[in-house]
């Protein structure tokens, strides 16, 4: 069978994955080393995102805020493991004018350069850090907690549209609170946040958990993480919760007068999602003819695409278009006004519904001369085959469309759940673990303890620890597979992006 | 009379300026040199002023995307009079990693030193401009109507918060087009949506017109300006349109192939508007007590202060305050839920009310116990002067609140009116125009010839040309004030910020 995106998941799954995000018109590389451009469609999927996570940092007690990209660099010294996490992969800016280089071209302006530098923020504790031993004195000022959205620096080596690139977008909500429990149940507070997005708008399966010591955030205590699964079987860790204890409020000197008159260091956290959800649901969810949107977030959930040959049918038929367009639009599905659009270009038609596949829109609706007698429309759903085309009334169409969008929705959520459940596995030994990831792997889970960090076993399959996970811990202590030693933790083990 | 803020505007304007900000918590200084931190309540204001923006640029067709925060440093030698203007005051990443400086701190690691710098985006035609040549091949893919939001970076030597920083928050459209006619056409509509937003979101009285050659955009052929008028009579320019003609067209080859077979250059235009309207609109508005807010920006629009002593009051008066708030935001105000605030902190009336009134909120509703008994309320107008208190019926009040701030929005406007046309004086002589600005100063429209540019009056009296005003042009021929001239064009002058 022809598909409109080569190759296919199964003959090159990382050249379909950047084929699928050139052919939905999503974003593609710039001039700038490993940075992207975010097109139209792609930009427009971010901010459905974007404005839903919004809603929901606002919902629960979160103020945004506006910080400096700039941090001096010896911000970035205090919190030693921090330095140690975000110094090899930090732009620095050390000049601040340009001069002619004598041919015909700019350099830096030598007599501008600045004796302490700035770095381009990979990530803003430290700023936070700064601005929150200043604005906290008392148990008053406390819990302070608040959130920016933004974009962040890192000088990435290898990388890849959305998933891994040198400047992303992203929100980071930092928070500061009087006692160990408040600042733990904020970053669960966020981590079922994030989940609730995840699952219901990008109707992506996650395992909800905590990072194993070797993978924890640069200075966190805990770190929550959500892994999903994509169609490849490797995981995609969605988004990160951080408890940071008190390592933070120690570097930056954040203390605060408690009631009992005593002056105590906060407890912090941070919380982040970003870009990097956008890969994610393309690889979640897009089929070998490109993005499958899941059409809560989908800028345009329905596509009306005209039909006509002569001047008095293209009258006709724009004026019914019109009037269609006006009637879904009166419609709301998951609570909001359904998003149409109608492509009236002066192109082909196939080559019109074979864009709206590409770009993943969830519903296509051909509407021709004999349609408009019949009273009918021509309706193709992006999660069936291209040529499932289905005549339906007009008047049932525009009365179901908001219940048929929700369903295509819990649907694509279904097939997630399914691809992880049926690709994850327990395993006992370490050569049932060998035997998995050779063979197709997943997500493994088994016994491990501490002492397995870094075995050689995991560099070589190239396997990670994902995550410890929430659900499913076993009752009865057994053997550690690495180690052999009595644990009562199990892991979950994948490839990873 | 005792004033919330000092000093009073008649005494220090600038310091009045800054103290508003801080009484407002609006925003304030950061440790990256000229660089601000945006607060909670200024950026609330901030997110307000972005949506209705983006919502008019979406509704004249532009879409939103994402370009990197850095460009290559030769992107910026391409366009001449472009890199003159914004060479001087460009901010350079020089390196990408940092090490151990040997005392404990970091340095920039020397051999991560790029070969070709990157820049912090001063602005980003040349970037659009490099995208632009590759994604317009054809007619078809004209007009391009993009725009962005994100923040930019300019070496500024004096700062102010919110008017002058060295990375401010703004977006930037940027749109090509097949005709100079369909550019000139684009560059005078987002000049209107400027103006739409400024008179009817932001209440600011503006007067509009194209800038004099001295004051143009680098690199633009016509710049399109809103001149309003700060109390101290002085010019703060809000936004600008700009027309750039051909100029970057051929600087980034930006060709297409035309309906008649032909390879044209497209014409192009930018236009932006930045937190530094957050900056004219406090000092369009505000008074010796603090923050005066446009109802239609408010982040909150009543401000519900609960008053009880005891614990059996504290229980109803609360109840009350919830149905009281739950009420008020079932009404509309511009179309839109009433946004409505109850402060129940543990602290005095007095202190909570002050702080309303610094913060600007527009109502303030103060409810007792012997107002429950009365079904009635303790009404309070940002407008009016704080003991100017109104009993006013629950129902009434609920019933009027939507009209009360519509109309409170209409007064701002008026004043803003009132003010910037008594401080607006023809002037027809040097002598007349010298006299102005020694004594109070305002808006001078005098008849000017483009040989007047950099007569050196104008830098004796610190004034500028603020721009040629669309209205109000003479039909006969005058002489320029400054060269005696012939000359059919009046220009208004003011100081400016």
């Amino acid at each position: 069978m022809k598909t409109a995106i080569t190759p296919t998941r199964a003959e090159n799954y990382p050249d379909w994955y950047q084929s699928v995000v050139k052919a939905a018109e999503l974003a593609e590389t710039s001039p700038v080393r490993g940075c992207m451009v975010i097109k139209p469609w792609g930009f427009a999927l971010w901010e459905l995102i974007q404005q839903a996570l919004d809603g929901m940092i606002k919902a629960t007690g979160h103020q945004n805020v506006s910080m400096p990209t700039l941090i001096p660099m010896d911000f970035l010294a205090k919190e030693a493991e921090h330095v140690e996490g975000f110094a090899k992969e930090t732009m620095v800016m050390t000049h601040y004018r340009l001069i002619d280089n004598g041919k015909g071209g700019l350099k830096p302006d030598p007599t501008s350069e600045l004796e302490e530098p700035y770095i381009l923020r990979p990530t803003s504790e430290t700023m936070f850090g700064y601005m929150y031993a200043k604005w906290i004195q008392s148990y008053r000022d406390l819990p302070l907690k608040l959130n920016q959205w933004g974009s962040v620096f890192r000088w990435e080596m290898r990388t890849r549209l959305f998933l891994r690139t040198a400047e992303f977008l992203w929100q980071e909500g930092h928070t500061a609170h009087a006692t160990q429990a408040e600042a733990v149940a904020e970053t669960v507070l966020m981590h079922n946040v994030y989940r609730d997005l995840l699952e219901n708008y990008l109707a992506m399966a996650v395992i909800p958990g905590t990072k194993t010591p070797d993978e924890l955030f640069p200075g966190a205590l805990t770190t929550y993480t959500l892994e999903a699964m994509m169609q490849d079987k490797k995981a995609l860790q969605a988004s990160t919760s951080h408890f940071l204890g008190q390592n933070f409020a120690k570097a930056a000197n954040i203390e605060f007068l408690d009631q009992d008159g005593e002056r105590k260091l906060v407890w912090t956290t941070s919380w982040g999602a970003s870009t990097r959800m956008v890969g994610g649901l393309i690889m979640a969810h897009s089929d070998d003819n490109g993005l499958v949107l899941p059409p809560r977030v989908a800028p345009a959930q329905v596509i009306i695409l005209p039909i006509y040959r002569s001047d008095e049918d293209k009258l006709r038929v724009l004026a019914a278009v019109e009037e269609l367009q006006d009637q879904l639009q009166k419609q709301t599905a998951f609570g909001v006004a359904v998003r149409v659009k109608v492509d009236d270009r002066e192109l082909r038609g196939g080559e019109k519904s074979w864009q709206a596949i590409k770009q993943g829109v969830p519903l296509r609706v051909e509407l021709g001369p004999k349609d408009l007698d019949k009273h009918q429309i021509c309706l193709t759903r992006r999660d069936a085959q291209p040529k499932d085309k289905q005549f339906v009334s007009q008047a049932d169409f525009i009365a179901q469309v908001g219940e048929l969008l929700e369903t295509m929705q819990a649907g694509l959520f279904e097939k997630s759940k399914q691809n992880l459940a049926a690709n994850t596995q327990t395993v006992t030994s370490l050569d049932e673990f060998k035997a998995f990831f050779k063979a197709d792997g997943g997500f493994a889970q088994a016994y491990w303890c501490e002492d397995a960090i870094n075995h050689p076993l995991l560099d070589q399959l190239k396997v990670t620890p994902r995550c410890i996970p929430e659900a499913g811990q076993p009752n009865e202590v057994g053997e550690c597979i690495f180690t052999g030693k009595p644990t009562k933790v199990q892991v979950v083990f994948a490839r990873a992006y």
